[in-house]
């Protein structure tokens, strides 16, 4: 591996626009946009823990920005810029972290953000990566997840619980014959930009799974969340597995589709506005303890551990 | 150790600003002050790179924020809020936590920040923590590394090496009878709000070792320094241990001490603007290829490290 001043110099200069005065300084400066308010946030990825060792180093990277899109999406922002951190052995190949820039840089394209910052070291551990991102709002249309309101209906984007899948047929524990599950797991696709401000009261983004980010929606807004959970949409690939998978799909983080709480006569509206990504009503809020009630018919059971936390 | 949400709840809530929306989010909301720019930076620390395994919580976490206070002081701005990343063992002691928690605790109120967000995650590996500090400054006013010009004095503050000879102390390589070196290694003093902005036209802080960083502003500004190393200013108990240290502590990091460049004749004028922190005329910048050129006679030569480079 080539020294730390020229690998700052070939792999990350050319990533970085005019805030990070060419990532020469000890920081970037930046000139707030007054109209605006600013979103700030931070997210980590480590090796055999968010990521596998042998997953490809641009999906790490693109992964590693679009985890920290997600939650600009969830807060209703507009992503601008970010600084990286990056923690990598001695023995790390060159080409491993020429792949990763280049993941970088086609999701600057996608995305239309650009590095403004940053921080390099070597590590004996796990490779470990974090992005402090920032966008920005309209002062005042910060969509939190303390706004659901009782009677307001619960909707998700697209499909649940594909990515944990991928991280089970990683495993070798389910199949996955058309590689989807491992997309979903290695490629989430941050729901930015949608124009809901005005039709939702709150919003998370599933990081750490369906059943754990209800839950923090219904414990920030001091609500009960009665929830259909075989209405959970699945992709026609999980759907192939069976209902045995349906708690795993519940359970299992990565997903980066977003939870709604809107009035349930939006609904139509909200559709048009998510579209083409489609968005599925899972159930509603009603007053009582912050937790999740199933109305399946059979029954079902919660699991215990409900999502993922870091021990 | 407690779960992830009790922790959160438990220890960083209580540091937690406004903008934080009470780390209930997925991102924090900042209102930017428009009549001021944006200093933005990002460091990291690992366990056995940074610090060392026993070293006491609180200076990890005081020291964690001090080195991003210093990157802020070393552009002439002025710290409000900053976002934390962590990465602990499932077997970190609860108290280690609280007593990492009272370290940022007692270090926001000294500097006036606040923590307005963050990431917690497990790991396998090393402790690692990452922060993100936001600053503010005057627009135009932000001290480059790139603004040295030709006969500017070159000046320091404080005193030099004495965090490298408190590595060497930690590692039983020279002694510390006072333990003058471990505070300094443990617990830099960032050398923020000094009204210098008008009278110094480039700066850098230490910390990759003074050869090191003062070869950033030789690149960053196209000049020769020509440097006095035996004038390089030495703490009481650095002189102590005699010439055989002079390399070691100018290539040592983690001073956090700043190298100004400024005109000779506003010595005077920036001396009292530092006080009452001394500081030292070490040598000037000249035309010429960017090097650090030796001023000293006897003649000493310089060592092919220069200081810490990550690999």
């Amino acid at each position: 591996m080539i020294g730390e001043f020229d690998r700052i110099a070939r792999y990350f200069v050319p990533l970085a626009a005019a805030p990070s005065l060419g990532l020469n300084d000890d920081a970037a400066c930046l000139r707030p946009d007054p109209a605006r308010d600013q979103i700030i946030t931070v997210d980590q990825m480590l090796e055999g823990v968010h990521f596998l060792a042998d997953d490809p180093p641009d999906l790490i990277a693109r992964k590693l920005l679009r985890r920290n899109l997600s939650d600009l999406a969830a807060m209703g922002a507009t992503p601008l810029h970010y600084l990286l951190t990056t923690a990598l052995r001695a023995d790390t190949p060159e080409p491993w972290l020429a792949q990763f820039a280049q993941g970088l840089a086609e999701d600057q394209a996608r995305y239309h953000v650009t590095l403004i910052g940053g921080d390099s070291t070597a590590t004996p551990g796990p490779l470990a990566f974090s992005v402090t991102m920032i966008g920005t709002i309209q002062p005042g249309s910060v969509l939190r997840r303390s706004g659901a309101q009782s009677g307001d209906a619960i909707f998700v984007t697209g499909t649940i619980g594909d990515a944990a899948l991928g991280l089970a047929a990683a495993r070798g524990d389910c199949p996955d014959p058309t590689g989807f599950f491992r997309t979903r797991r290695l490629l989430p696709e941050p729901r930015l930009n949608l124009p809901i401000h005005a039709l939702v009261h709150a919003a998370i983004d599933i990081s750490d799974g369906l059943l754990q980010d209800l839950t923090h929606l219904c414990r920030q807004s001091n609500l009960t969340a009665h929830l259909h959970a075989r209405a959970v949409p699945a992709s026609p690939d999980a759907s192939q597995l069976g209902p045995d998978w349906l708690m795993p799909r519940l359970t299992g983080g990565d997903d980066y589709e977003l939870i709604l709480a809107a009035p349930p006569d939006h609904e139509a509206a909200l559709r048009q506005a998510c579209a083409p990504i489609p968005i599925t009503r899972i159930g509603h809020f009603a007053p009582g303890t912050p937790r999740i009630a199933l109305l399946d018919d059979p029954p079902l059971t919660l699991p215990d551990r409900i999502g993922w936390t870091h021990f």
